[in-house]
């Protein structure tokens, strides 16, 4: 299984727009050891051909563009992206979707909570069923297994298991979900039985889920924000990381710590958040981090499991 | 008045993801004469400090970060962005908006129409609305002069009229709208009278909008077809240029051909599609607009009016 990292900043990306933090200015005016990010997007596939997109970020353009692999090339109208799966219904986990409208065969799997969200309450998404050929829309449920399929039924060669995490649902829509299945991690495995684990939204830390990180070659990890209180301290008001559904990195209660037995999985934290500290290469938090043998996910990096 | 240029393509952006037609092939493999393209997006600043957008276009981040004038200056939280005037409700041009969410107070103008879409029929910008002080909408009515304002009352020094053109609303919405105000063109003008007008679609051309154009000191114009069945002809499928709500750029009934007495304004064709041969610099059509006194408007090019 190949996985291309196409993005691993969180919502608003690194630096943000309107943000001038000292991460942000310092990546702006080049004094920083650190490197600017675009929103958090993967791309995998079975045979390095065919490739199907983990989330759907509102950089996917560019990331697109910036990935070879993932030009056309068969015909004036082609890609070899087959479709994508969703962990969530964030704006930066889904807008990219729209940027997809131009009438491609695609796959999309997500979640009954994600699928109302996008299709019920939302004529965009409309967009993407112009044609009879254009997005497959396919269900998938907590726990279930499932085989990665194109439209045209042809198997990647990767199983997909969902995790629910939390019925809480963005910040845009109304009420919370019926079922735990608003927020779920994917769990990605191939025929050799290698295991990936993208979690860039973890709400709680259970002894399941621990069992499950340890299972795991490869984890990606819930880094948006280093300390509970980050924005708040920043800008003086905001909303606490776990409000957000967002377990911080640092701190006694944080995942650094309380994931600091996990041995086999390579880890690495992704969907950083522009004011976390640990993107500064040159403090001690980024430090911390390397130390306890966690990596900061990097837009460009490309691994085979 | 400073009009910065961000992006110049049509919607999809050149080269287009999915799209392996010779102009975008030949982009991506550097054997072609011509540049990448940003989907469409200008500023404007009557001053060099306060800016507006037209347009909000989904590369609106990158968009922001290649432009200096645009980053924070005051504060951890700041933006000399301080409002977007939008001329439909279009994907793309209107998605940008939610890249702009980081609950920063910014003045849109936009129609009855274009408004509806968003606000009424749309929960996820509701995210533009998460605390008193964030995003003001503003109705504009066709044919009424109004002073652009920041949130705070502080005017841009520029006076903004729009222009009514069709009734047409994005593919993605039911039915039309009431009035012919669901795309609209964008006339600006400054204190010493210079005037630029904005026309990314343009569904219909009356002996009055040419006089109109006539009196501009600077136009951007709809070139996102060069002909009527440009996608058909490539695609083998697909909606005519017109039936899109676009004029094409060539042809006997085509703006190049139909505006050629316009002397006046600086000319420069806007919103093009990855598909428009005008794109190849090699090309004749390209040869063709140039001689007939238009320009392709660039990303980047930055004018004073």
């Amino acid at each position: 299984m190949q996985v291309k990292i196409l993005g691993s900043a969180a919502g608003g990306g690194f630096p943000q727009w309107n943000c001038a933090c000292p991460n942000c200015s310092g990546v702006r005016n080049g004094h920083f050891e650190g490197k600017p990010r675009l929103q958090t997007q993967l791309a995998v596939s079975g045979d390095g051909a065919t490739w199907f997109l983990l989330g759907a970020s509102p950089d996917l353009r560019a990331q697109i563009e910036s990935a070879p692999d993932l030009h056309p090339r068969n015909g004036f109208r082609h890609s070899p992206i087959a479709g994508a799966i969703l962990a969530s219904a964030d704006l930066d986990h889904v807008l990219g979707l729209l940027l997809l409208r131009e009438l491609q065969p695609l796959r999309v799997y997500a979640t009954e909570s994600v699928l109302h969200q996008l299709r019920d309450e939302n004529r965009m998404f409309a967009m993407l069923n112009r044609i009879p050929e254009q997005v497959r829309w396919s269900v998938i449920r907590a726990e279930e297994q499932i085989a990665l399929q194109t439209v045209e039924g042809t198997s990647l060669g990767i199983d997909c298991k969902s995790v629910a995490l939390s019925s809480r649902l963005p910040a845009y829509a109304t009420g919370s979900a019926n079922s735990n299945d608003a927020v779920i991690g994917l769990i990605l495995s191939n025929n050799s039985g290698r295991k990936l684990g993208f979690f860039p939204q973890l709400p709680c830390l259970t002894p399941e889920l621990h069992a499950l990180f340890a299972s795991l070659d490869f984890l990606l990890m819930d880094g948006t924000f280093w300390s509970d209180d980050e924005l708040i301290r920043l800008q003086g008001t905001g909303q606490r990381a776990r409000d957000m559904g967002h377990i911080p990195v640092g701190g006694r209660e944080g995942t650094l710590e309380q994931l600091k037995a996990l041995a086999k999985p390579r880890k690495m934290y992704i969907h950083i958040n522009n004011t976390n500290p640990m993107l500064n290469e040159a403090g001690p938090e980024y430090r911390q981090v390397r130390d306890a043998g966690w990596e900061l996910a990097g837009d460009g990096c490309q691994l085979t499991l």
